[in-house]
């Protein structure tokens, strides 16, 4: 299909900044230890270097921890093209694992498909990636709400 | 609806050890501080207390958190009905986050729909839990696939 | 699980009327052979008869045509707890085939889990019913959006 | 995110009279008048002319058609790499709904994200066209089980 990426203009010219304020605001994004790594217009990555406290019953990086990293990816890219003033939040998503996420580090890259006023339809693939092997290893559809009017925490 | 539960026979006496067993190895549910509190037939409980660690940036439990104990509530669910030898693992979940997760503490409670040979249908639903008030913040519906002959590690 | 059903009490009295009258216009439905039986708020149903022009490959119900009528289900249930001026659409929905929709007929049964103002989250489970025996066929998991100010075209 | 399609090589030489000779005897397909107009390794299209009879209330076609379409090109797509003794079913799909489906035909494109031997992942877009602008109206992820050794009924 090799659909051509959209080019997004974004609303707000800060986008990059406020969406790395937001980010370090997460906790949970610490404590598994990811990093927003790419914030472009639409389209976001986060890293996660492996480690064994993020693991499951196998050795390997834990679904639950792939889906966080996926959703926060794409949301992410959903709130690269709101306005300043608007904060978003995940209405709900749909996330194949599609093989074990077995990296030294794993990528999530989040883009936009659809990007309405209201709801932002978004995607996500994570890779595990194994000494530069990369290997897809989730598929996400996502819906993300717009909160306008309703700015993020800082 | 109000459907009636259906009464499931497990296949192996001893699911609850086993499923137990499973949930200690998985490191990412101690790194957020999730205890598998009830294992039933086709049910089981995930209990999680709040801390800051596990935060979005509006200071309430991370949807990605969320995400991993309905998925893993489901998954064990699943679990408790398969043959001792064979493990489970998560072919896809849609998540649907209908209220913030602002609780002391969390419950989400996994269910069997349909256990087939093959793959077994589950929901979840997770409750935000404050001063005793709960309300519904999370439900899931999820594929999980039974790998045969394939032991969990133990 | 056994969840109790809440007890929805809709924002307009004529919700049954209304519903029904956005029900008869949608010829897909009319092509099928599908009819609305059952309006209660926060709650419908929808029943198929059998006929051969809406089989698949082999001989049973299409999937496709479980999906219509799951997702028909559940967005009008949630189109009961709407106002009077106030249409719907579906965002989004996740389906699980959990057996062959071999009936006579088949039965969805749509509901409402959590209406929100803007959003509502719905649930449906589809069964087919093969001389009085019950299987569950689907179940699905939606997002609808309330679209106040638009009247349903009558 | 642009990612290459990946080059498939199918297991049967014949993929395309076998998954051609399936499609016609979808009775559903014929009653909306769908036509499988490409048939390639892992990707398919399904073509849709826009008539009365499968419009919802607002006069557009019916999201439950649109869906319908979404299924049939990705399952097919998967169907495109299984062996000649192999039949697919769906075991679950997602569609979001992005735009009203206002065209005067539809085009449905299914392709195979990941090709397991059991399960195989895919994703669907649906485009209206009106006038030969295309506007994106749906996507679509989803899971196929493949049946080894139940080969189509034909």
């Amino acid at each position: 299909m090799n659909r051509e990426m959209p080019i997004f203009q974004p609303k707000d010219a800060a986008y990059a900044e406020r969406v790395h304020a937001s980010f370090v605001l997460q906790q949970a994004m610490t404590l598994i230890g990811a990093e927003l790594a790419v914030v472009e217009p639409g389209y976001t990555e986060i890293h996660l270097p492996f480690k064994p406290e993020i693991t499951q019953q196998h050795g390997v990086i834990h679904g639950g921890v792939v889906g966080m990293i996926a959703d926060s990816a794409a949301g992410y890219a959903a709130n690269t093209l709101t306005p300043a003033d608007t904060s978003v939040l995940t209405v709900e998503y749909k996330l194949n694992l599609v093989a074990p996420a077995d990296g030294d580090r794993l990528v999530a890259r989040g883009e936009v498909i659809k990007p309405g006023r209201t709801l932002l339809i978004t995607r996500a693939e994570v890779f595990a990636v194994k000494q530069e092997q990369w290997t897809l290893c989730a598929v996400m559809q996502q819906t993300i709400m717009a909160m306008h009017g309703k700015k993020e925490r800082v």
